[in-house]
């Protein structure tokens, strides 16, 4: 089992805070110790900091905590390894392009048979199961639209229809994203929560550390998390079910 | 103009040493100021630091100066702007999956009419002549070769014509690899060294810095380096002439 965070927002916002939490989980207050990834937006672009080591015991880690790099597209993971080794091509999140956009994955869960799903020109480069699916949802997308396509909420039914799929296969949470948009899918375990004005303040559950959101935001910001497991105790994370999907965009669920 | 910076080597070895004398070009002895990148492979996966800031100024550049990642293989770029704005997604290098590897690319020049080059599936994020004929590049290796070719050596020739073609257009400083091969073309500056045993000093020319590799080798390490300008003042660099290509293998030059 891995663990998934993700951020949409509609300004740019650090994810320090909710990052310092599932470090933790990464080999100290959680078993997930093979390997940790971020990717963050910035316009069309996206920077990753990935590392096959525990994201506890990471230095790279500790850089991407302390340096407040302000994103409204963030998606990060980190990985307890059951399909493919630990290694750098095996650590999520993984971006490919597609329609000249970046699209960032990273998956919990495991999957069977999924071997039986073929595969065109788009190949996965590490040897696990979400990487390989990944592989096969941009494919199915460039095979259904050749150009980018003008309907997006479209698009979204149709990774769903994928989704749904690969769900008979074992477990797939799933955060998916083009850098505007992020699409959650759930099978077992995915919580979000949208936070906006009035805000105020959130302790950590895996840290003793609290933050006033008031203070570090103006009335106009909004900011959706989605994560495995709620990182913050005294606030109301929605619970996904299995099955479903979101879509948020600027950190306003659209779907 | 921008400056390029690579390393082929037959065991994992840390570039803080050159990348040092590079990053001070970077908006200090030199005018490269609108970004900085660097991707080094481990396996067959890389990770990739990248800044469209300065990099005499970025935090992320002090982390690779001072955290010794090792690699056998890394691309780093420094950038003077002048096709597409100063934004991360016109950060080189750039990476792209073929053949179920990532094949990784840096461009120092300019190039007039690449627009005339037609596109099919890799598509540019960003707006430069580089990594347009970058995709141009994947492209045209894609459609000779629908699967892994047997022969690199032929891959790397085919690639040379695709480069004779792009130095019609313009200036065409390039590096590129897929992890195990780096290959190196010249329009006017591009310089290499290898260095093996037995080791000696060498002195940065950017920064009052000197190593002494004997301490830091075993007889048994062979490391190349690329760089658009020598690096050092006390050891011989080859030039390249203008439409020559090289590939290095394991720090050997093998075409």
């Amino acid at each position: 089992m891995c663990e998934l965070l993700g951020m949409s927002a509609n300004v740019p916002t650090d994810i320090c805070f909710s990052f310092s939490g599932l470090l933790k989980r990464g080999g100290e207050t959680g078993p997930h110790k093979d390997g940790w990834g971020i990717t963050f937006y910035e316009g069309k672009g996206c920077r990753s900091f990935k590392d096959p080591q525990a994201s506890s015991r990471s230095r790279i880690a500790q850089l991407v905590k302390n340096y407040p790099i302000k994103s409204t597209m963030v998606i990060s993971h980190i990985r307890q390894a059951n399909s493919g080794g630990v290694s750098l091509e095996n650590t999520h999140p993984f971006t490919r392009q597609l329609w000249g956009q970046n699209w960032t994955y990273a998956h919990n869960g495991q999957l069977k048979n999924y071997a039986d799903l073929s595969l065109g020109r788009m190949l996965p480069i590490g040897q696990t199961d979400s990487e390989y699916v990944f592989c096969w949802i941009i494919e199915q997308l460039y095979q259904s639209y050749n150009h980018p396509p003008a309907n997006m909420h479209l698009v979204f039914q149709k990774i769903a229809s994928y989704a749904h799929t690969l769900r008979q296969l074992g477990v797939f949470n799933m955060l998916l994203t083009n850098g505007e948009y992020m699409m959650c899918y759930c099978t077992t375990h995915l919580y979000w929560i949208t936070r906006s004005a009035p805000f105020g303040p959130a302790q950590l559950i895996d840290a003793d550390m609290k933050v006033d959101f008031q203070k570090e935001t103006t009335n106009e910001d909004v900011v959706t998390l989605i994560a495995t497991q709620p990182l913050t105790s005294n606030e109301k994370w929605h619970k996904m079910q299995s099955g479903e999907f979101c879509v948020f965009h600027l950190g306003q669920r659209i779907l």
